[in-house]
């Protein structure tokens, strides 16, 4: 297997920047991106963030010593404003704000040569098998704090 | 061909309700509903109700006298409260709070057996062919008073 | 909770047919239907024939007795015939033509106004926890042989 | 913006590789990725390798001499062969196998450490406007033909 250098994006200072191209599936009839998939560019730069600071949703979800656990998402401001399109390069930022008990909050944005097409609040929450909001691990909690 | 009865929901008073099964294609790993998933049911809901008041996307983008025009998402608050789960029969719940100039105001909700799965604050605007926001054309408003 | 007919489409004679109404969410900038959308019309199709036999994804994915199983497609020889487009009502339609051991061979279509717009032959196999292929559980064999 | 190394993938000798990562989007209850979501990524490899032969989807779409025109799959033979998972790294294979008129023949793998997880023969056609076959321009068949 040959090596892709910074798939998973990078973390600079505060901040990580994940690379997303816009594909067909991406789009929509209008000629612009499906508004939804906004969002799913926003999750795919939490998880690498994640994964750069050694979280990984695999070993999470079949966690031996903590028990089964996952992020979902409990609220998110989204605002829209103006449309990318097919073949762009999009970069999606991604800045922790806040990270208390069991919940992070999040600013993300997606952008285009530095300029805002989209910009979300977020709110995550790490929650164990039965969907019950749990504080986060040590390791995890760390790992995060690093950032 | 044969009727399919009630395809695009129902209007019912001042609301619009349309049923919606859960797939395959909506859940992920984790067992839930993907959470940009919400957003894709709450879209299909705004299509419908313009669908029974007569407003249709494709004569829109397609339109003669009034020049191409289409509904962008501009905002969107959105509140992810408990998960739907495959095989699920969702209803998803549309109500207009207000419209102004190009501007439409819009509450829905995510209901599974009239408990509250996701619910949102959707403004939706109205764009010429150069995203340029442009007024409802009389038909178009005066349809969508009667709701 | 209102009732809603036909939901699940209907069963008529040998085949089974869906109504699917196209919304943003299916396109693509070309203006037609992104090509892989076909494949999870017909997935919802082969999903709500099976809910009409008594088949149901989530009872078998926490099976008491049986154990955890589920279906998976082996193979698909899909034939991109003509575009679908935003606002279409279209109908799936769902054939079995063989059932042995662990597989189900279907003919799936997806058609407008009795044009066929796409066709596919489909391979499902019954699988395990593991992975590995299952014989069909009897009570499912009876019910699929029904039809 | 930052420089993204490989990011849309690399030619090496008569075959295209993309590296692909398994996110919370691609996946379904079943914990394996969407049998549908493989065409995606399929798509992706295509899309990058014409990318990086010179050949761009918006370019083709708002052409000033050739016209608008744009690539349809017609046809997809898809053997899917073993699950990818979360966080899984892909790499999609393209080779091209012939390309006559207005058709391009295409093998396409989807591999994880050398192992075939999903494997494809793909027919595409290229067609103008009004969906008629159009023969490939000078330019891009040349453009292909050193591949």
């Amino acid at each position: 297997m040959t090596e892709w250098k910074d798939l998973a994006g990078r973390i600079e200072k505060d901040r990580h920047v994940l690379p997303v191209r816009v594909y067909y599936e991406d789009t929509d009839f209008s000629g612009a991106v499906y508004h939804a998939n906004y969002l799913k560019f926003c999750e795919r730069g939490r998880s690498d963030c994640l994964r750069l600071l050694g979280v990984h949703h695999h070993e999470m979800h079949w966690h031996e010593t903590e028990g089964r656990m996952g992020f979902v998402v409990r609220r998110m401001l989204c605002d829209f404003r103006k449309p990318a399109r097919i073949d762009d390069l999009l970069e999606i930022e991604t800045r922790f704000r806040e990270m208390r008990g069991a919940r992070m909050e999040l600013d993300q944005k997606v952008l285009r040569e530095c300029e805002t097409l989209f910009a979300a609040q977020v709110t995550v929450v790490l929650v164990d098998a039965a969907g019950r909001p749990k504080r986060f691990p040590k390791a995890m909690a760390e790992a995060l704090k690093t950032f």
